[in-house]
């Protein structure tokens, strides 16, 4: 995963800025590793909403299975944070994020990380194939290379 | 402190906005109480930071010693939220600031609350009249009853 | 409430003891004064699970209109916290908690705040009498004077 | 890392009991994914606080460069879990510690995650070969296997 590092703006496909929050740097005076997660799901989440027609009583919702992320260099309160989301894998149940994290005008992450999302059902938390919304606003953050394989 | 209620924006000089976060909402599916704090910390911090001369290594820190918060309506995730800070009292010693809690477009707070910092000698915590850069800020954020109230 | 200060071991009537986590220390090397009132949330909530009869699908819900802490002397992680709990005050279909955050071994609280939940239904939220499992669990953290109070 | 989910108990050495909190749950009623980074850094530095001599002012520092986690089946507020730590790698300067969380009575891990912490001189933030009690105290976290391959 350490091309992650080399990766630029250019490569995500959604974006939305964060504003750091005094309680997000720990006592090494830097943001906490556990912080970027909070942020995977927050942009994901609003994408999900915005994008995909999730609502808070939707019959299908996205259990993370693993996470990940790797860190390149320290970020700090009260920094500007840009978040750039695309989809790495997209299976029929199930859909690999990848974020990054910008600081603020720069082109080079700071933080490259992500989860998988199975996708169930609200109930039984069953795993279903996703909705057509859902798979319609995901196909489009899939890159064009990564698009034409998820059609093979 | 019924009357917070009536206060709209033109009651605050200083205005930052936050994008909520996915863990911000509890399970009863809007932004927890504690979360307002986490968003008073880091609009008044960002304010000394950026507007008063704190940095990570002054002399001088402030320490929270009461805090408080009245909540109107509810909040959610993935709204965004203004936040409008004044000063309501400011000591030689001591600041008392109010923070109000906009959703987007909403001229009516959601919540207002905020809470008072002692400052205080960053190695022994003893309370020490406010540095001239800390205090002149914090000034400008009195409003014009409060400023003329604080000169007699 | 300068009277808190006050407060030993002997005025509260419900204990949990916490762990503190690392990213509860903010910058300053001190548990985060917003921290507290995730502390209060939790055993708030624990008592009215374990003691109350709340479930995950309750159809009453407790919403907070207000909060407040007094913050006498800080605390660190990884100390572990015993906090108390007592009601303050019950009306019909509202509660206000007063919670104690002592230092493991300590008889003098660090902290002293609490907040008033207003129960409403969980559909409507409108508020409603809370249901008898509830004014009974919540009668039992009444001390003597106030259940006498309670019953004029 | 799959074989992570057949991991029990046994296979960890040092142990530590958190309490969920309220906010832990999204709004899906579970504990976030992100509140697991949250307790790996607490029981790490828990660990290298009581057992390796770090203290709030040591020359040197563990940065996290690399997390990750895989998540077995859900937990919940309001849930007493179990974490225990051993150390999967050991470098001259850099340590990979596996954290498993347990449901409270249950051997098998309900998550398996880790990080990897690179130690650094505090002020230059340049990594250096850990100190002796470092050394000492994350060694009796590797298991018997692991200690031998790391003396070759």
């Amino acid at each position: 995963m350490s091309s992650h590092r080399e990766h630029t703006r250019s490569d995500y496909l959604f974006f939305l800025s964060y504003r750091t929050r005094w309680i997000d740097n720990d006592q090494y005076s830097h943001v906490n590793n556990s912080v970027y997660y909070h942020l995977f799901d927050s942009i994901v989440n609003t994408f999900l909403i915005q994008r995909c027609g999730l609502t808070s009583d939707s019959a299908q919702i996205g259990l993370v299975v693993s996470s990940h992320c790797q860190f390149f260099s320290p970020l700090s309160f009260p920094q500007v944070l840009d978040l750039g989301l695309r989809v790495a894998k997209l299976g029929s149940s199930s859909v690999t994020y990848e974020v990054a994290v910008f600081e603020e005008g720069n082109d080079v992450p700071a933080a490259v990380g992500g989860y998988t999302h199975v996708f169930v059902d609200r109930g039984s938390r069953k795993s279903t194939p996703m909705t057509e919304p859902l798979r319609e606003g995901l196909s489009s953050l899939l890159s064009t290379n990564e698009r034409l394989e998820s059609r093979l």
